[in-house]
């Protein structure tokens, strides 16, 4: 058993409304950020635990997005990185 | 002006406590994950904006963060990556 640190990046799906990230675009452009268009807010992840390859470890951390992390109705996961420690 | 993507990582800083972490770990080992050792969760934004070149879009970011995105008592940031679109 090897200990992998797997980073995960959770985001709105396109198409779906984005109202926190609409309130600190706005926000922003209030500061003065001017060129601000758009923002986007998700969650980062990052899980470590023990398994016995890199690829185990990935697999285990997608089924813990499924399963908990990440709500499939209205985001999407994206497995960002998967090292050793 | 070109239109850049640059999104960043917020996450709690080591050494501060991290209660969303701690009961997302918790909550995934009683799923059945067993090998969940530790879980951290950040925030992970991304920021489309308009700016003269890739550096000042890094620039503009930056101070986003600083002013607004992360709490810099508790938080750290990182610009994980900048694209122009």
């Amino acid at each position: 058993m090897t200990r992998y640190s797997v980073s995960v990046h959770i985001t709105p799906r396109r198409g779906v409304l984005d109202p926190q990230g609409q309130a600190v675009g706005g926000a922003l452009r209030t500061l003065g950020f001017a060129g601000v268009r758009d923002v986007h807010v998700g969650r980062y992840v990052i899980v470590e635990a023990d398994a016995d390859s890199e690829q185990a470890a990935r697999d285990d951390v997608s089924r813990m997005c499924e399963r908990l992390l990440a709500n499939p109705v209205i985001e999407d996961f994206e497995i960002a990185t998967v090292s050793a420690k």
